[in-house]
């Protein structure tokens, strides 16, 4: 890494670096170097931010900040790992210190919280860019998966969905609401909660797991994929969030439950057998979880509406092409 | 990892994923896993390259898919480590399914010589750009540094310097010269030769270690800075590629090799005691090196020329911002 990325690095990202004993050699050389305890395995991911793809250029630089890390702690949740080191690559149309640092202070704040070091990366000038690649720990054979579903699973998510898709239709013009609501909506966009707790209290208790980051449908789609299943989900059993459930008629909350990104929320499966102790973990962290259905030895995922048709979705979920 | 881009990394990739058995789980899931030996540290870095900045947008798509691992694996070269796994993330303005065919076979022709694994990454449709994070293995506490640097120890560069900064000079316009010499000027530009080999040799060698990817002045300063020494250089040592002393005079020369950047070969330190051992290992592997100079104690990069005077470059090493 170039003197100039490393002194503005050092200048605003200090205080996540050169503090943990695991790593050997942090920012300032060609590549930083982590010791790994012995029984644990490394789990890595890496995912990119593209400034008008995967956020309004107009974000705040403290909101993208704090998003750009979240995004990549929900892929530790997901497995169940334990967040520790990241490398962050920022591309920035032109030396702009007043971006950096606020940039710097929204990814700080999330950072603290999880108490990941930041261990190397670099900059460059061009279209606005964030790459970030997090390095997570979990014990051998201990990591959630996508493909172990079994027929007969539950089917939870955390929290509530589609808050973050309803927060980009306000930004784009295509949904008009109340301030509160929408307030509401920005904050779930720009500051997804990540559930690396939750991921935690999952091993050993999920069957499979995804953190939902294009949507329930496409999401779930992927650990039936992966595990060979079907599933049947209770449209009316889907959390909304109070403001989706004032703001918006049922269908279009169904909609943005069902179809809409970036809710970083957890969809993972569980023998029923082990019901109540799910529901006991999640009381204990504080963090609401749903029953939302079931899976099916038949593939293909069916929307049961409480007239007991089938609910069909008119959003799409997000494609990266 | 939505299916879209799943189907595209296997389609293309496929001769890279599951073929390691330290990969628990690779392409698929929302993050690998990879074991590490015990008496093994981890080496990681992440390089970003965007197209119009670190290469020309119209570089064919088989050289960019080569150098984007390269610059990476030049790192762990830097480093003394053993390149294992990398994380490779695209940003195309098309869903354009040739280029990214092009892409794969020059990142597999390198990939496959290294014998690196693919296990994860994404794409998005934006601005031309690469992200690798590679990770790579050491014994515990032999990694290169760049702050070992010893006064009185001699200072070496592998193979020839300024061949790439000729490259980029063709392509822009600035410098007109025969077919064969630019030829080759081109290829050390869009397909360095990395040093993987080299790094691995100096362990235990060297006492200052990094990759010339900002020119020799700029590189062989941030050893100089990391280990709180000076150096003095001969310029008249500097290795010269035959095209290099062929088509540029002198003066012209000697600014390549010491000012432009994407060599990526290795500059490092070593005490005069280990020169014969320094020659002999460079032999085995038949990979050129150069003693160019000298550490000092006193801070400051001296270039001296033949005459005895200080040469004055005119180039200026490459800023990313």
């Amino acid at each position: 890494m170039p003197a100039s990325e490393f002194e503005l690095i050092n200048k605003y990202f200090q205080d996540l670096t050169d503090k943990d004993p695991s790593v050997k050699c942090g920012i300032g050389d060609d590549a930083a170097i982590i010791q790994i305890p012995q029984d644990k395995e490394v789990v890595l991911s890496m995912d990119t931010l593209l400034g008008g793809t995967h956020f309004p250029v107009d974000t705040r630089p403290v909101d993208i900040g704090y998003k750009a890390l979240a995004v990549n702690l929900s892929d530790m949740a997901a497995m169940g790992a334990v967040p520790k080191w990241v490398l962050l690559s920022i591309s920035l149309p032109e030396n702009n210190e007043a971006w950096l640092k606020e940039f710097a202070s929204g990814f700080l704040d999330l950072a603290r919280q999880h108490s990941v070091s930041l261990i190397g990366g670099d900059m460059s000038r061009g279209a606005l860019s964030i790459t970030i690649n997090i390095q997570g720990l979990v014990s051998v054979d201990s990591a959630l998966k996508r493909d172990g579903a079994q027929k007969d699973d539950l089917i939870y998510v955390t929290g509530t969905l589609g808050d973050a898709g309803a927060g980009l239709d306000i930004i784009q013009g295509k949904l008009s609401i109340g301030n509160e609501c929408a307030e509401f909506f920005l904050k779930s966009l720009n500051r997804p909660d990540v559930s690396v707790e939750a991921g935690l209290r999952l091993r050993g208790l999920a069957n499979s797991t995804i953190d939902i980051s294009d949507g329930l449908i496409a999401d779930l789609g992927h650990i039936l994929d992966a595990s060979h299943v079907g599933a049947e989900i209770e449209v009316r059993k889907i959390p909304l969030s109070e403001a989706m459930q004032q703001c918006v008629d049922e269908t279009t909350a169904w909609n943005y439950a069902l179809t809409s990104g970036d809710d970083y929320k957890l969809c993972f499966t569980a023998s029923a057998e082990q019901h109540e102790q799910v529901i006991s973990t999640f009381k204990k962290i504080n963090i609401p979880v749903s029953c939302i259905g079931k899976i099916k030895q038949e593939a293909g995922l069916q929307l049961k509406t409480p007239e007991g048709t089938c609910f069909e979705p008119s959003g799409k979920s997000y494609q990266h092409f």
